[in-house]
């Protein structure tokens, strides 16, 4: 037991350099200097603090170590330890194998073409997914920049930086292995994981604008939700944020997370940007509780339904040093009864895989281009036409109405109420795009995002037959034993079939989301033509018939 | 009593220099030279002949005279002259105004501004019509040239002369009055024509291909049909411009006269070029029909009505001889008991009339540039981006079709589906403009000739009202008499009656013709939107519902 907030004033160890900016409270600190916490309450990830020097101002709780966090830290690091790693059949391997999978492959000769892949093979949590990141020097970015908060006048919004980054980096590391992870196989399609009986799912709504520092700086706080619990929890886009690191790392191997929707985007309006940020991380967090493997993780359940303040931030930090993370997730999928497979028919799954998800990538890159294009049509030129098509109707109706002509009256009725009903069908027309393509465009755009983290976890999976094949040298050249030989064998089949099972997961899902958005799509369609032709019935029906 | 055609050959007179090209077995004659006819029955406007130094070959009929048609000619004029003019109340003019309108007020200074306008104040035949001439050199081409012809592969088709004009140069010019147009005071509106009981109409239609020449030379042949004897009569293009011509040069100044659809229109298969051609003859001929002073003018109903060939060209020969041209036709008005306007009065309806015009020509004009972009972009751009969006879904559904899943069929099938309806859809749109926007580019055509026309016959009776202006000075001047003043009072008070039912006439035809066409326009919009609406409540149907 103990509590976590550190209720007296002390003294703390300054872990990074901090460089205040001017103007925004903040104060400048360097690493291994000491400084006194004057106000621990600020919030927001910031703390008041005292240099040697007597100068007060801001600094970011997680630059520093106090006595309190230290305690916690290391009070964390010792529970961690005492995880049991129970009946995992993967600790034989991680005993027998000096020290796991990554020491065992990492053991052979380097500069040799394995030795090349087998960088590759394992990937520190997920660092190499190309979608994740959303261009240069954004990974560096990530916690000094708040992308949700909304830039106050003051201009405070740069320099802030998040809990949690720091403390992960000073930490000790103990990995705490989960035996919650297992598929079967299915009759028709091969493995499948093992599906909850109760699916979980989420309700992200309500973004509310918050501020801390004394309202210098404003944020927005989600709702989330869970559907299991009922019980709503507000979260800021960065614990989204932090949340897609901890799955990345620990599953990111196995199962492609795709990335969080863009963490800025340009010429919008706030509360458009905002309803889109919310439409995107619902579908986000829909996503991963479809999932049975992420939904049911201890970290996902964190975000999903902490309890308090105390209990979200114990799990954070038990989040950020769990070491069953990158190929080690693989230690703890429980095979159900399941042969080892064949080298060849592993490989052969997974280049049948690969070229699957190449050729989707493709497709639906094409539909977002040709989307895009159709998008701007529709909100561009065609309404404008529509919009002078109507004009000109109207018009030419006014100019009937000066020829002082008797019995002119019906005819300009009609083609003035003509006019308008081609104005509104330009409002409608450029309105359109929001009402269907949109979830057509936002389906794809997820599922481009989904299919760029495949390469990876499809590299993940050659990296290792790789080894396998070069098994038999290595173990002529005594690097290896006949038994890592069979080892390495049966994790290639574990993997293979994680694979499958993913892949499985991704098909389902995958015909689930396109026949839901096709039908979206073209219910909205039929209702829009219908419309258009309904208003150009009324239209038509004002001329007098002769 | 006389035979038109000569039986026997003859010699005859060369009227005009005529180039024979090489290859097209023609004859070079130059004009006073002696020539003997060695055959009259050629047709299409040609006859063979024999020169002096015993060379045969083709010429062109109307650059000849022979003795026959000399007869002929000298016959009509005897006829013409005698014609009299009976109870006329323009007779009384002509006889004490030294000649006529055209006399009288040509009589006046020049160099002085009404002297000036006065130079427009009578266009000799209504060649002034900014609208009536497609471009530079298309009058001088139109008896060289026969426009509908279809050119033959020996490239006959550019130095034919048609029958006609050259006869038109040389004959004697006898008018022949008529007093069979009057218009009366309706009780809403103001003074309108009076129209026919029967309302004339006819069907252009079965465009054939002729040929003459041996062969050498094919055209286009329509047959015309009247409402009135319902017996076809054929007729070429260059007919439908001759009588165009005619009717330009008799009632040019008072009753605006369309041109007829575009000589030629590049880039066009020849089929589709017919079919529009007839088209727009049809359309052109739909309108002389509704006009009472064109349906009943003799020419008209020659057009429409000859009997036989000698019927049709005695027809014709003395219509190119009338002389109740130009202004001369408004005294052929019978004002049926309308008091004289006042010249303010006049010159407000004139005014008036030329404001709406003016407007209704900017208001077409704008119509039709939109129209013209909106048929770009349906048939182009527009098309372009469904027909990808169709392949785009079906490019997905075959990506689908390859994940070796189980249970996708129903959702690449019904992909498939989605992408070929917009595979229609695109289909379509770029033929729907032909369906609607077609008509309603069409009828805004048909009236920015119309409109086109106007500011010339409106110039007419704008330059009557100025030389009315200017009569106190020229009776001061002693250049007119007190008498001669009045005259011109009446005669600028029946032209504005004339112009007003005119413009009353405009005015029902346009709102019959906008009425109708917006109907038209209207109903197949609904249709093209409806049955989009259909064809994607199909496509949504075969989605599996969950």
């Amino acid at each position: 037991m103990f509590t976590y907030a550190c209720l007296v004033s002390t003294q703390a160890q300054v872990l990074y350099d901090f460089a205040a900016e001017l103007g925004n409270n903040e104060l400048s600190i360097r690493e291994g200097e000491t400084i006194t916490i004057t106000n621990q309450n600020i919030g927001g990830g910031w703390i008041e603090a005292k240099n040697s020097r007597g100068e007060v101002g801001l600094v970011p709780e997680d630059y520093i170590e106090s006595a309190c966090a230290r305690w916690i830290s290391d009070n964390r690091c010792e529970t961690s330890s005492n995880t049991s790693n129970g009946n995992n059949p993967w600790t034989v391997f991680d005993n027998n194998a000096s020290g796991g999978f990554s020491n065992n492959w990492a053991a052979q000769p380097e500069g040799t073409e394995t030795g090349k892949t087998s960088s590759n093979a394992w990937p520190s949590g997920g660092h190499g997914h190309p979608q994740a990141y959303q261009g240069p020097g954004a990974e560096d970015d990530e916690w000094d920049e708040e992308w949700d908060d909304v830039k106050s006048s003051g201009g405070y919004a740069e320099s802030e930086a998040g809990e949690g980054g720091a403390i992960n980096r000073g930490g000790a590391h103990v990995g705490s292995h989960h035996t919650d992870w297992t598929y079967t196989q299915d009759g028709e399609v091969g493995p499948v994981w093992a599906y909850p009986d109760y699916q979980l799912d989420c309700v992200v709504a309500d973004p509310k604008k918050g501020s801390k520092l004394y309202g210098l700086k404003s944020y927005i706080e989600y709702q989330v939700t869970p559907t299991t619990t009922n019980k709503p929890v507000n979260h800021r886009y960065k614990h989204f944020d932090w949340l897609y690191e901890r799955l990345l790392e620990k599953y990111g191997s196995a199962i492609p997370i795709p990335c969080l929707p863009d963490k800025q985007v340009a010429g919008r309006f706030e509360d458009e940007f905002i309803k889109m940020r919310m439409e995107r991380l619902q579908g986000w967090m829909t996503r991963m509780c479809r999932h049975p493997v992420i939904s049911s993780s201890e970290v996902f359940q964190l975000f999903l339904s902490y309890k308090d303040e105390k209990d979200w931030k114990m799990g954070k930090r038990k989040a950020e040093k769990d070491e069953t993370v990158g190929v080690m997730v693989f230690s703890t999928i429980e095979p159900e009864g399941l042969p080892d497979l064949d080298l060849i028919e592993v490989e052969q799954k997974c280049e049948q895989f690969n070229r699957f998800t190449r050729a989707m990538d493709d497709g639906v890159k094409d539909l977002l281009t040709i989307g895009n294009e159709h998008w701007k049509r529709c909100t561009g030129p065609l309404p404008k036409e529509y919009q002078r098509i109507g004009k000109a109707f109207q018009n030419l109706s006014s100019v009937f109405t000066s020829s002082g002509y008797e019995g002119e009256a019906a005819l300009t009725d009609a083609l003035t109420a003509a006019g308008k009903t081609y104005e509104e069908i330009a409002q409608m027309v450029a309105e359109q795009p929001k009402k269907d393509l949109h979830f057509l465009m936002e389906t794809n755009n997820e599922y481009k995002g989904l299919l760029g983290c495949f390469p990876d976890t499809v590299g993940v999976h050659k990296a290792a037959i790789e080894k396998v094949k070069e098994a038999d040298k290595l173990v002529a050249a005594g690097k290896i034993t006949p038994s890592d030989k069979t080892t390495m064998s049966k994790r290639a089949s574990t993997m293979s079939y994680s694979l499958q099972a993913e892949m499985n997961h991704f098909h389902s899902n995958r015909i689930y989301d396109y026949n839901r958005v096709m039908q979206q799509y073209l219910e909205q369609q039929v209702k829009f033509y219908e419309m258009i032709a309904e208003k150009l019935r009324h239209a038509h029906s004002q001329f007098t018939t002769m």
